[in-house]
């Protein structure tokens, strides 16, 4: 993906890749457990299908999430995930949901495992072991 | 400020209200001690006037910055800085700015000062005490 980045701040340089009202929440989503675009389309926000269609390419183009035909036999067609940068946004997701529980009234409860929750437990572990090995 | 949420979702909520490329650069530039209009102006993005207008309008809207008369015989017309609620984003901002570092080759580094600051690092201790002791 080629990025234009405003500065080479690192803060700025971040919201140049993930800073729009959309691809944090899709995030959000696929960590919540969602893996299917139906999934990902079922989401409270009711995102316009084109807007989640380019999200998916875009956050996977930056290699934060990547995706792979379901398997036979399941309803949805392509099954995504997040990788390890993409998991690893976690942290600011964090911080977001605990500033706008602080200080947006009327929001729904952050879930306890959320807040206590490690990028790990977002990643298969299967998967990144294959990708260790295929490194080394 | 009137804003439609998209839901009842911290994350989401939060973005609907600073989930754009602009307003954390704004309030990052704050905190890294701009306080006048052409402060905001000169920081390295280059943001457009008419893009900075709107964002410090809606900020204060929201209640995350105030403004006010710069004092006599400043160059500025106004001084902007957080409010409570704007310096509560600090934890947000340097969740970004860890994974921008680490996921973006060549930004530069995050100061040290930064990764340890507190949100009360960025209030005036004089304005808040006036404001406790309006209120109690």
């Amino acid at each position: 993906m080629d990025t234009k980045f405003r500065s080479h701040c690192a803060i700025a340089s971040a919201l140049d890749l993930v800073g729009d009202k959309w691809s944090l929440v899709v995030i959000r989503s696929l960590m919540l457990g969602a893996s299917s675009y139906s999934d990902l389309l079922a989401a409270p926000e009711k995102i316009a299908t084109n807007i989640l269609a380019d999200r998916l390419e875009r956050l996977e183009a930056m290699g934060l999430i990547t995706s792979e035909p379901a398997p036979a036999g399941a309803k949805a067609r392509r099954t995504y995930r997040l990788t390890r940068p993409g998991a690893e946004l976690l942290p600011t997701l964090q911080a977001i949901a605990a500033w706008g529980e602080a200080h947006i009234p009327g929001r729904w409860r952050i879930p306890d495992w959320f807040k206590s929750a490690l990028p790990d437990d977002f990643l298969d572990p299967a998967k990144d072991q294959d990708k260790d090995q295929r490194s080394s």
